[in-house]
């Protein structure tokens, strides 16, 4: 199947905050670098009874409070709203979506991306209507937001309904980490170097963590977040798509079928984790009151106002039980109100087999490569290098950074947003950065069995402070087999 | 065989330009940090018929004029003076040697370090002097100065002479590059770290430079030089022992047999170069008159102030036959009025097997790993990257560095004189900073066979101007090879 370039974006719930905060200004970035299609028209649909003028104000007013000051240029403002149209629209009216049916198929003058901005229930009946009204075939695609389901029944459900309407390969799932400079530039780091494939296995590697650190609490998305917990929210996409890039053979090619035949390989390599394994290789913790940055936190439960048992917090020890990665551990951990807001991902090597400066007692620690994509994007190589200076005993080691600030080196490059990649991809056909159907589903079943597991094994999440680094549970389990949390 | 800590350094050609600008701040270092055994003298022995005093106020006129003056302390001066003694001797003069055998032994008080920092022709002389006063035997040892000999059949007879007094294993020959911190630091690098050695071979390197580039010309020193030139004067020795440090097999041990051993198996796989390999293998080059840093410099020959075939400049295409190499160009180069000093180490790795951008046009560099020894310390790796932005055809690459500036890494550390570390080993009885009999033979005959070539093939230097990177034909001799130098 050939695609082309997309004539038209419609985005449904054009007027909620994601469109607000993050879609709009990311339109608005392409737009800025004349990535977008001279043709391109865009479309927002919702409830609400604006007309394109009312939805034009409603962008410009999105740019003006979501995109940087400095990037802020009238013509580009402009020449963006001049392609910007609206139409109300509700799943529960068939005559507003024979109006919006209409509408697109007098805008569109080619292929057409749906975006559904919208809660996962409208998925299938957004789309059933589409294919009613004959927009759903050849040259169409749809862009869906996570999650995709609340487990896997939820996730096959979606999928079903969605793909009743669109082909799998027509189907653009979102993980916006997908969308990240620093993701991208994983693969990048891992597949244009000659350096580190050869080191990027179980013979080299003693033990990979993963980590997405969140120093805010739940604050008013309390209900929202209590339904879902750490693992889903967390876990189940953005970790494990950050171990699928960081774990997979190298693709053939840089593009979709390719890429995720690795990622479900990986995934399908998990060794799964059940009720007889839930108290050794997870933790799950929920945190109560503390300090972030000398400020005083309430815990969980007063933020949410009543009871629950949701973590919010997981560690755990996973094992990909392929060749490369034999042994190895994955820890992975996410949690809210950690000490610091940081992503990163951390190798460490295995020690050296032999010191030949064992004699003047210069104890080797072992190399490390730590990847950091958040706050700040950072490539770091710890080495052991002679230590400066004379020491009667020999020749002492000690440990150096041969480091990279990528924010520092291309300051002179705006910062994109994910959505900005995430679109031009989508509106171009390229889904290598979106997630594929078997991925979510095998996602949701490892993830599955652990929450089961959790169930059945009676496991309730340990409290932590809030400014910690979660449960102490989580540090037993990485030291227990002589590994430390990188902190 | 065991030792100690010698109680006595005796330095033959102690008011030398050498002792004034190296040995004496570098005893002055140790010194200042305490290195030096409390028991420790120091008698200096030359010609001149200086006394104690007077040998005391040219030890203070050194310090003076040689340490930097914020490392300068009275306390430090007058403690090191104190250790001094100066005893006036010449070889000619049989009585004078007997009191100056009498005096070193009235100091001795242990073990004895001689340090002939002298003309080679006066080695053998001086040790079997020393020898004759019974002062050559266990418990001794001598430090002798590069060059050891001119050439092969040279060397052969400085190292006979000096081993009818000494045992081998208490010659200790100094490579002052073996005591630079960069140089010791190559080796924590290679053996400090596990990332390195899967890599550090003929399947992942594609070429190896080894350059040592000097600013100045031959200034007054002229006539010593043009006998010498730089094939005898930089690579015999300081290329030659980077080389090894490079290539070499990891040692069981850091100590002098184990490290020493595995120098020489390089040295003994070294492809000869001889006359039908010198014109594709090898360029030598004389600099002419040109201009460094925007300064009109005169040429060699204006220099010396008469015809002369010395080469001042050599590149070469070295080959090391074992397993670890087979295939891998070392190239050497080493030169006068270049445009800037540096030396350095660069590894280039082999190109990633395929690439899987290729579609978007992204065409990875090689990875490289450069060591810079002078004029700052500093390692650097070269990585591909993605490029920050987006582009429409997908993932592109770029080349960015991993660096770490060793000076500016450890700026509270004084940076130490390479006789400092020699010293200390010295002193404590550790060769393995030293060169052994067997690797200077074994430099000089594969580079006397390269000389021998030059002379059967008729190869004169080729001429370059003053303030470039040498001839064109050393830029010929990789470019044949797919290689380029690094500038």
């Amino acid at each position: 199947m050939t695609t082309s370039s997309a004539s038209l974006l419609t985005i449904f719930g054009a007027t909620g905050d994601l469109a607000q905060r993050m879609l709009l200004p990311s339109l608005y970035g392409l737009e800025s670098d004349g990535l977008l299609s001279p043709s391109l028209k865009l479309l927002g649909t919702a409830r609400s009874g604006l007309d394109d003028a009312a939805f034009r104000d409603f962008v410009a007013q999105s740019i003006a409070k979501f995109v940087p000051a400095e990037l802020q240029r009238e013509t580009t403002l402009q020449a963006l709203l001049a392609r910007v149209r609206y139409q109300p629209a509700s799943l529960d009216d068939a005559d507003s979506m024979r109006i919006l049916a209409e509408r697109i198929r007098s805008l569109r003058d080619g292929d057409v991306l749906y975006h559904m901005s919208t809660a996962p229930k409208f998925y299938e009946k957004a789309c059933a209507a589409l294919a009613e009204h004959g927009l759903a075939g050849p040259g169409t695609r749809v862009m869906l937001e996570k999650p995709i389901g609340h487990d896997l029944q939820g996730a096959l459900e979606i999928n079903d309904g969605v793909t009743r309407s669109f082909d799998e390969d027509r189907v653009y799932r979102v993980d916006h980490y997908l969308g990240k400079e620093g993701v991208q530039n994983l693969l990048a780091l891992r597949f244009g170097n000659v350096l580190f494939e050869p080191l990027w296995n179980a013979r080299h590697i003693q033990q990979v963590q993963i980590t997405a650190a969140e120093t805010v609490g739940v604050e008013g998305r309390g209900d929202y977040y209590d339904d879902s917990g750490a693992m889903r929210d967390m876990v189940q996409n953005h970790l494990l798509q950050l171990l699928c890039l960081t774990a997979m053979e190298p693709p053939s090619q840089f593009e979709p079928t390719a890429v995720r035949n690795e990622k479900i390989k990986v995934l399908r390599s998990l060794r799964p984790i059940g009720r007889n394994e839930v108290a050794s290789e997870t933790v799950a913790g929920q945190y109560v009151s503390g300090a972030i940055g000398g400020q005083a936190v309430p815990g969980y439960l007063e933020e949410l106002g009543r009871g629950s048992r949701t973590e919010t917090y997981v560690a755990m020890r996973a094992h990909i039980d392929n060749w490369r990665w034999s042994g190895v551990p994955f820890y992975l951990r996410t949690g809210k109100r950690m000490p610091r807001r940081c992503t990163e991902i951390y190798l460490q090597f295995r020690a050296v087999p032999h010191s030949i400066f064992a004699r003047g007692g210069a104890a080797a620690e072992p190399n490390a490569l730590i990847i950091r994509l958040q706050p700040e994007e950072r490539i770091e190589l710890q080495l052991m290098h002679k230590t400066p200076g004379l020491d009667r005993s020999g020749l002492r080691l000690s440990q150096v950074s041969l480091d990279l600030d990528l924010d520092e080196e291309f300051k002179h490059e705006r910062r994109r947003l994910a959505y900005e990649r995430l679109y031009l991809d989508a509106l171009e056909g390229n889904g290598t950065l979106f997630v594929r159907r078997d991925e979510t589903e095998a996602a949701w079943q490892w993830v599955d069995a652990i929450r089961d597991g959790w169930d059945r094994a009676g496991v309730m999440p340990k409290s932590y402070a809030a400014g910690t680094w979660g449960p102490n549970a989580a540090i037993a389990m990485t030291e227990r087999h002589g590994h430390s949390w990188r902190e």
